[in-house]
């Protein structure tokens, strides 16, 4: 090379410009090239035989190739104008399906319908082939994938990070009515959404010891650590709605680091230490199914700091990259944490300027102030994050030296402002002494981040006045709220496409697919005959679509006259999939009860849940073995016939819940008051037009706000009641009703006695903390005015309009507004077509 | 589809065939469109900045594209004709580097060049980037390789079968002058060589119990196993060469299976059952790293049979694709068994027919004799693998029972044909008894196979009178002997392009590359001036090639004055790397010893040695740090110069031998005679013009056969005279060099006293079982014929040219043809243009 002119190079270079120039074309005959091109070469199939997973595999690169040129072009465009970015760290994102959202996102959805036609295949069948990404537990983790949806599409300068784990939540098999878990081998079939950037990597250090060093006169830290882990990245295009830029998820796998060599002194010795060394580096292999906490485990450890250690190499490289020094630092990066999971990045992050970049703890502690931002998602100060000193000295040594120097400076400062009250010390200190010492991943989060947010109004007063109570009188301003949302991109337009043309023909324009606001405009329509008769179709074609699913799963065959009834999330006792069942079965007794001429007169149901159990949560897997008892009783009847069926729903996820929120008329979100901090399920079932039967709890008071009490079926005790009916405790009376239903139980009227016994201890009265049987009225009275509304066709339609018509304020477009400005203060970059 | 009309679907399909017509183009403009595509949306690169490993990648999957044509209809041939298929089962393949290889293969090699050329990038720079395929250890490994690239250019209908190890041979290397290890991630940065086949996978079962089933009266065994794991397969093209067809190494990985679920009572529980399941699928991830044995590990049993249940698994679904009955199973089926590694496959065909297909034993008997044939790769008796009967009887419950009942029927064949002769049972039986009870895999194989092959003449002999005299005595007819062959495609071709295009020029055609024979063209001008002076204008490309690696690798600037003296193979006492180093140590002291004029009548050398030890084999870990500690004190001697430098090229893989041998004058094959059944390395290094000094060993006997003793420099101790020469131990009198040099060993002329020690021990009086001594002044005087004969220039280059002349007999087209004819008997079934 050294001998070619500059002429001469100059000349290839533009050669090669002309051959990358131009963009892949989207008409017909070249989608259909493109996917062929696919079937053979990157699928490799022969070109005379593929099934419709290889077709859907072919498409999906189609449509990865489309998204890649948005991708580079996105972040060409970020790096030419530097803007402040934000770095969005959350352990979970539950992304579901890919292929439909990215052609919507697109806006190439219809040519390729076409141009899979042409060649004999249905886009719909092609779509039904993909797996979820079930990279979460449940509602933290699709509120992550919404606001990724919303990031892209509001054109914010903006990555995620995350875990690619190798098994996503495990797949929920019911055997005998009882929960069996099954690994979810997600990845076993490739997966086109994500490019492997196996040159993007960081070593991830572990264990090991501190060591002083001294250089210039200054003392330094050195962690010389016990094992070394790398960390590669795994990009996933996230493709936003009517704009050119496609934003970056970006998922870490951990690999073999190849920085160290064996000494063997035998081959069994060399065999061993290669599997040993590779068991060590499979940590981000499994995700942990448990929705509600981790308290000291070491794997979960190691997978916080795994996460986050290369997040932030990754993010500081980038800065550097286009800066000398750190001055602009804070006006370039802002870092939200989501939930406690990965605080530790405010320690890595002090450890890295301090000991790597040499600057002084009050530099270094200026900036960590005001890049990080947190948002808790926990209601129950027990469900705060602890881990155990003991732990974090033996994993991360040089993290809890820093930890232990913010808080002796956090310590001085409350002695400064609060004297000596010692109690109020010890609630703040960000490490709890007691019989196991440990760090309080919430208090360093509060201490460290420059706002701490809620995710409901609700939850917000809950924060302010129980859980951070000591902190929202110390630091006022820091509190804020942002209540969550959810992006009608996938929840209408890709769920309920029908719904979606019926919305654009009304409203006269498709621009509420990025400006929700719009949706109001239906108000207007609400009571016309003709919308109230295609909204009414529409309705129809999803319960067709659902009963054909739940005939195929189960083989009963569900009345599409009957009201279907919807509770899907994952199963706890707070969420109280239990009052559900005995409603059904107190429903179950009064038709068994019942003479002809009445039941003739009774509202037909089909009651469908759904939700997977924590492995380890033995009263929750109760439930869902309650829930077949009981259908196995009803739905086999002859007395109940189309009037009552319980159909219940396996492996609840992302593509389930796109399909059965579409097809419910009622649904139902149960909540002890004062228990969900937002709950983000009923928005999406708001959004698709079904009325909901809920506690005043969470965002369902913000929801009450927008479209009237009278709109929608509400019951049961107030979040600050609550807190009097506990304490009243065996005072309470449950209402016969009640007595009767767990009576027949407790009885074996379904079976399993001895089995259902502990389960209905947690009801019985002065143990019933859930408050299932003070509620129990009030709920039944819920129900019954939904099946007297539901007999009135004309109301119930207006209901729902309204209700799609009011779900604007729960779109993530408006929180991830919110946080841009309120929180992150960050402002759209738009990348020119 | 249903409401279709046929007229509607046959136009769709001819849509779709439309669209798929014609192949890829292979002018420039086409090509650069191809990388340029590739390294957009395959890498995911930006279109503005790649770099040259980005470049390669983008490479590799533009011409994997078209390997994937060739690969797809060869495949739709044979499966159109039907014909007798090989299955070549072996559990090593040393492929080395694919890109040079696959574009000369597909013929499309400059067209490439050019392509690159105008992007300005360089195809050897690009091609210098990929990371070499180390799936094998040695010899065996790489014989397999150079087989499967005959097969696929002599147009046989083969597939080979094989294990993808995460982790191949281990990198080598050197700390101190110490081998260290470092496990070989070849596949973190991708594998464009490779097809993933998810949907090609097969359960593997193992451990459990055997149960007995009655079906129509018939007793079956029935295996309930105790673990299964999924093997899913990998697809490695190998293009042949000058023709079409491009055949499958189909190599199995191990993944975990989704069969089984799991009941958990704490999320710990589930934690660690998805753990511990994924753990017991990394089966197939170490390569082994011993080329010697294997005895009685676990692991590299389980190895052994995920490999071979996967295989056969695969090979019977495929006959039954095309067959009813199993009538035809041995015309259209031959499985070939490289060393005993994958022997369990008789067991498990034998299974499957009889348990699975419930075919009658003699019925199955016949067609596993008919079917299976075997080549052994070793010399020593105690070499030959055993597996202990409780490891099996655990493992492989059934496998067992099978493996008795065998040989029962065996033992009753001996009985009526040698009567009671018991010590000749013991010593034919499968079974071994003793302390450690074992199942002796070569008697199985022999046993069950119509051929038993050799690797070389010699090997026949040592065969048939000592290592199964038993067996040829009752069996004459199974035994033979094929001399091993490498590919002069990647041999001559690819490595060497200088001496390929003298070559084709003096021979007026390029037709060698199919037909090796024509080499022995060269001969008629062997002593031809101009000839002569190209061929050394070739060598000395070569060497300033191998110079340049050499400096930087260690920073020693070599004289291209100087003889290059290599020898590079797996470092074994038999090898005898010692020899070599004790005899450039006699070198040295004599140039200490001489004055200056004598110094300059000494013909200068650049003696190199390169190869790795196992891991656990400590003698030959020793011979590397004395050759690092010879280099040392040699390199550095002033009175030295460049009359002699020793240079340890590390990490010894096949690219390195690409580097290496075209650069050598000299090579050395040192093995003690009748202890190298081949040895290939010798073939490659005559194929360059490089000349041998050796043992009359392995196939070296039959090199001297063709190109006269006279050509060569041979020495040392014949196959028969070594016997007396062991037995006469202690009173065969080493000369005094020898004692001289040792003794510099031992009193620390090169430091390191006690840690040489143990290896001055192998080779004293009586215990020098590889017979140093008594070979070394024979081997000083070959090494002083070498000498004189470098001098002379014009006969030098004339050995040379007769030796590359007689170099054809040692093709693997040659190995491969007379296993066609005589073992597999399978014909060609070339695939039309
Ligand atoms: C798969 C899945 N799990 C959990 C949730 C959260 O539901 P909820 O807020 O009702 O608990 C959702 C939201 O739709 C979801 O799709
Ligand atoms: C990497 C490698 N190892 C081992 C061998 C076998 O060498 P030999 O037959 O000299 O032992 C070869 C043959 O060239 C090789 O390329």
């Amino acid at each position: 090379l050294g001998l070619e002119s500059l002429g001469d190079r100059r000349a290839k270079a533009e050669n090669m410009f002309r051959l990358m120039d131009g963009f892949l074309k989207n008409d017909p005959v070249s989608l259909q090239k493109d996917i062929i091109y696919h079937v053979e070469y990157t699928v490799a199939r022969s070109r005379f035989s593929f099934d419709d997973f290889e077709a859907y595999q072919a498409l999906s690169h189609s449509v990865r190739d489309r998204l890649i040129e948005r991708w580079h072009d996105t972040h060409h465009y970020f790096k030419k104008k530097d803007p402040k970015r934000l770095y969005f760290l959350s352990l979970e994102f539950l992304m579901g399906r890919s292929l439909s959202n990215s052609v919507i996102n697109l806006g190439i959805r219809d040519q390729y319908a076409d141009a899979l036609s042409q060649l004999g295949f249905e886009f719909e069948v092609l779509a039904e082939q993909e797996g979820d990404a079930a990279l979460g537990n449940g509602g933290l983790a699709r509120l992550s994938a919404c606001q990724m949806d919303s990031l892209a599409t509001l054109d914010y300068p903006a990555w995620g990070y995350g875990l690619r784990y190798q098994y996503g939540l495990f797949r929920q098999i019911i055997v005998d009515g009882f929960q069996h878990e099954q690994p979810d081998y997600w990845l076993n079939f490739g997966n086109p959404w994500e490019i492997e950037r196996v040159q993007v990597s960081y070593a991830v250090k572990f264990y090991g010891t501190v060591e002083e060093e001294v250089s210039n006169g200054i003392n330094y830290k050195v962690w010389i650590p016990g094992e070394t882990v790398e960390a590669v990245a795994y990009d996933n295009p996230i493709p936003g709605y009517g704009t050119r830029n496609a934003i970056n998820l970006r998922l870490w796998a951990a690999k073999p680091s190849g920085q160290h060599d064996l000494e063997s002194y035998t081959t069994g010795d060399y065999v061993s230490a290669v599997v040993n060394r590779q068991n060590a580096e499979t940590i981000s292999n499994v995700l942990y199914p448990d929705d509600r906490s981790y308290q000291g485990k070491e794997l979960r450890l190691k997978q916080q700091y795994f996460f986050v250690s290369a997040s932030v190499q990754d993010i500081i490289r980038r800065f550097k990259d286009a800066h000398d020094n750190f001055d602009e630092f804070s006006e370039k990066v802002a870092l939200q944490i989501n939930d406690t999971h990965p605080s530790l990045a405010i320690a890595e992050v002090m450890r890295v300027l301090i000991d790597e970049e040499r600057m002084g703890w009050d530099k270094a502690w200026d900036i960590v102030c005001k890049i990080f931002s947190f948002t808790t998602h926990t209601v129950q100060p027990e469900g705060l994050e602890k881990i155990p000193v003991d732990l974090m000295c033996s994993l991360l040594p040089r993290h809890l030296q820093i930890i232990y120097d913010i808080n002796y400076k956090f310590m001085e400062e409350l002695k400064k402002k609060f004297g000596q009250d010692y109690s109020r010390h010890a609630r703040m200190s960000i490490v709890e002494e007691g019989a196991v010492k440990s760090i309080r991943m919430a208090n360093l989060s509060i201490v460290c981040c420059h706002k701490v947010n809620g995710v409901s109004r609700v939850h917000f007063e809950l924060l302010k006045t129980r859980v951070f109570k000591d902190f929202y009188d110390l630091w006022p301003q820091k509190f804020q709220y942002k209540t969550n949302g959810v992006t009608q991109r996938r929840w209408i337009v890709v769920s309920n496409p029908s719904l979606c043309s019926v919305i654009s023909k009304w409203l006269g324009t498709e621009a509420w697919v990025r400006n929700i606001d719009l949706l109001a405009g239906l108000r207007d329509y609400a009571s016309d005959a003709d919308l109230q008769q295609e909204w009414r179709t529409v309705k129809k074609i999803n319960k067709m679509r659902l009963a054909e699913y739940i005939e195929t799963l189960s083989g009963v065959k569900v009345s599409l006259d009957a009201m279907f009834d919807v509770q899907i999330k994952r199963i706890h006792e707070y969420k109280r999939q239990l009052l559900n069942i005995l409603g059904i079965i107190h429903r179950y007794d009064c038709i068994k009860n019942m003479n002809e001429s009445d039941r003739r007169k009774v509202v037909p149901r089909v009651c469908i849940i759904g939700g997977k159990a924590a492995p380890g949560y033995e009263i929750a897997k109760k439930i869902i073995k309650l829930c077949h008892a009981v259908a196995e009783k009803v739905n086999n009847d002859p007395d109940v016939g189309d009037l009552l069926k319980l159909i219940f729903i396996p492996d609840y996820n992302v593509s389930v819940a796109e399909l059965v929120i579409p097809g419910s008329d009622l649904s139902q979100h149960l909540s002890t008051a004062g228990h969900e901090a937002s709950g983000t399920g009923s928005m999406k079932f708001l959004m698709n037009g079904c009325l909901l039967l809920a506690t005043a709890d969470g965002s369902t008071v913000e929801i009450i706000e927008e479209i009237g009490a009278d709109n929608m079926f509400l019951f049961g005790a107030k979040v600050n009641e609550v807190p009097a009916l506990r304490d009243q405790g065996a005072s309470v009376r449950a209402p016969l009703q009640f007595v009767r239903v767990v009576r027949m139980v407790r009885d074996g009227y379904f079976g399993f006695e001895d089995y259902f016994e502990s389960l209905c201890d947690t009801v019985e009265d002065g143990k019933d903390f859930y408050l299932l049987g003070s509620d129990f009225a009030s709920y039944l009275e819920a129900q019954a005015a939904a099946d007297m509304t539901f007999v009135n066709q004309e109301k119930w339609t207006r209901m729902s309009i309204l209700s799609t018509a009011a779900s604007g304020r729960f779109s993530s477009d408006r929180t991830i507004e919110e946080y841009a400005k309120q929180t992150w203060e960050i402002e759209p970059c738009e990348c020119p077509f």
